[in-house]
């Protein structure tokens, strides 16, 4: 029966994404007890969306953002999750990513294979408004949970405050709002001396 | 300034419900490898409902679903995770949730408070079309990590096939096409040796 096939071929991609749930990120959860994972991220950047959606840059359509957010990160069961601030992985994390995305997206039926495709390239070009905002949530989250730990991630790499404005300035294309609140919080953990200049 | 403090006052719920992390589920990953916790849990749920909506009973706005979806677990910070089976958990499971979606729920500026509790108290009530289809979703995803993990926490626990058919029958409610699955999944674990009759 095609209908069971169509369920039992979702069903396979919803199993199959399960594994994102074991990809860690450099990242630590609030409390420091450990790195927080792709799966759980992507959980609470979505709702950052739910609640910070006012401060967009520009009108979004939130269910729209709200997608982006639950599959963006989809791409490193295989690909892994590369460090924004790691240069080396960077030069490849594209075509690894691309990679990634033809063979997870396309478990899926096509016609859904060809929406959330679409879902992830329009976060990976970041030219829309929804994109631009997604992507402000994404860069604001760790910047959150580094000034939460007191520098986390930042001082277990040799981060400095340079190359935080450096590789998160895009928060403020998405929302000028938060990227002024961002530029406070390093203020403040500068000063704190969590952050070097 | 208002807005700033509105700003901080977002933040703070969202710094607060990162805890959710940290609240581990009786599910087990599809690979076995460990307990699932609630906020990756919520995220897989809300992709779920992206995926399969066409088989939901009936025509639901999917933006609804996926956001009380993204909320169901959030009073669990305080009141943990009631794993279904537990008859004595579940006598005073409403009282400790209310309590804990009062205290946690309240931290958002009172228009978002109110309107994520309303979310809440739709997705327990279970009296709209979303609330049902949600449901399926939250009663099917442990059901498909027990299969995929040969009885998992049916095994671990002494769940019998009775048990398992009486706490999720309410997935037939929000999808009778995915209750139909579910019984024949049912079928295989007990013909496998791993859910007993």
């Amino acid at each position: 029966m095609k209908s069971a096939k169509r369920l039992g071929t979702q069903l396979d991609f919803l199993r199959e994404i399960d594994k994102l749930k074991g990809i860690e990120r450099r990242t630590y959860l609030n409390d420091g007890s450990r790195h927080e994972n792709s799966a759980e991220h992507s959980w609470h950047l979505a709702l950052m969306a739910v609640v910070l959606q006012e401060h967009a840059a520009e009108t979004v359509d939130l269910a729209k953002v709200i997608r982006m957010l639950l599959v963006h990160d989809i791409v490193e069961i295989d690909a892994g999750d590369t460090f924004c601030y790691d240069e080396l992985g960077n030069r490849d994390k594209e075509e690894r990513e691309q990679k990634a995305a033809d063979r997870i997206f396309n478990l899926l039926p096509d016609d859904q294979s060809a929406e959330v495709r679409a879902l992830w390239d329009e976060f990976e070009e970041r030219s829309t408004p929804e994109a631009r905002f997604a992507t402000a949530l994404d860069r604001m989250q760790p910047l959150l949970h580094n000034y939460s730990t007191r520098g986390g991630s930042w001082r277990e790499h040799g981060i400095t405050r340079r190359q935080v404005e450096e590789r998160n300035h895009v928060i403020e294309f998405g929302s000028p709002k938060l990227w002024s609140f961002a530029m406070s919080l390093l203020d403040e953990a500068q000063a704190e001396g969590f952050l070097e200049p």
